[in-house]
């Protein structure tokens, strides 16, 4: 299973006034997780969309457990967890770097596509992708 | 159940390099559905804090279906789902009001807390709230 | 001069950990203004970019008086200052509606570009557009 | 005069439909830079504020010179250029890091205050502090 670890630093952007960090911002990172993980695998995501390959974001899901507080290091896991037809699944961890405690929990469905939004099969379009993915 | 429609217009910078809105966008309007969903059952969320409970988002979930775009003027529907222990759960909709055209669905599971994040029972703490809830 | 208000109300999102609205959010809300001040003009952003004329951001200035809190309305006051060779300066109000106090002041200057960020102008590109800054 | 660099990498939720980073993002890096010179000068802000000290924005400035684009790294460089009565201003330059380009200038200006936002002299509540604005 590939799997990438990937850190940021809480800023006051990334909080709200209940003073820990704005629940939506953690799948904002786990935007940066997926990034640096395709990235990992040689397949950063602006060369697939060179390549005409997009990945829009079907479905989200999110558990929060503790929360994050300003400047705070956060340590974001992402991992493959699965390529079905045309799609992909990521799944996350949000851990406090210093702790290792897990505040947050996720993942993320895709749509692979073309750039018209038109699912695509990448065994067929991109085969070396393909083989990332399922490595 | 209890069930409340409102709108937003999508600018700029709810928008990304897509041409569509970023996804998490959307669930940010699911605060905005939820805060005037609350107003409408006479409680607004900042009237819950002063009274010394809050609603941190323990989960959320969201699919999406259609891409919304710059200019687009969005109607979010807001419901309460469920009130069992010390959780609530709401679910969403979001359409594209020109069209009623379905975007967006999703939920988010709130914990019903203290100001110190310690979950309470509404039935106990805050009868009226709790009547509110459950109507 | 052509001026015009709207009004937003601000959400969880839009504070920070200090409790207040997080600083660059009124700048975000400077494009609420300057969108809806573009559409009583009877020319919606939106057509400006069908008809091939972009307002990318040249600068921005943005002071600071008073803070908004959550569930604050604010009432956004837009209106052309200066339309000067391919570039055009807005100037910005926000207050908080209930009580009328100015919270921030602001401009943003925008070049007057084509699709490919190109200055253009309007005067010669398009009339009906520069009649309406004239105005 | 006290100057740190810091870098970060532009994602999706960063960028707008124009294609672009939009622009007020550039002013939440700021931040960053803000926040690692702070770090740097062995003052970092939630040490200030733990000591009673907070920097609300009392006014921004920025000046766009070319757009950043998803994916890039950007080189923030942030300086201390004034401390002045119970202010200080800082003055930030953001750069594309591969190729050294400049694509954004700006400043911030803060108010030095205790935690109820009353201004104070750092000189007479906090010497050290003081002392690494002045260096």
């Amino acid at each position: 299973m590939v799997e990438h670890k990937t850190s940021i630093r809480v800023i006051y952007a990334d909080t709200d006034a209940m003073g820990v960090v704005y629940h939506t911002n953690y799948i904002k990172w786990f935007e940066v997780g997926r990034c640096e993980l395709l990235r990992s695998m040689g397949y950063p995501y602006a060369r697939m969309e060179a390549e005409g390959i997009l990945l829009p974001v079907a479905e989200c899901n999110c558990k929060y457990k503790l929360p994050a507080v300003y400047d705070d290091i956060l340590e974001i896991t992402a991992r493959i967890a699965e390529v079905k037809g045309a799609t992909v699944t990521l799944e996350y961890e949000i851990r406090k770097q210093e702790t290792g405690v897990l505040l947050v929990t996720g993942s993320t469905k895709h749509a692979i596509t073309d750039p018209n939004f038109k699912p695509i099969r990448l065994r067929d379009k991109n085969r070396a992708l393909n083989d990332c993915f399922m490595k």
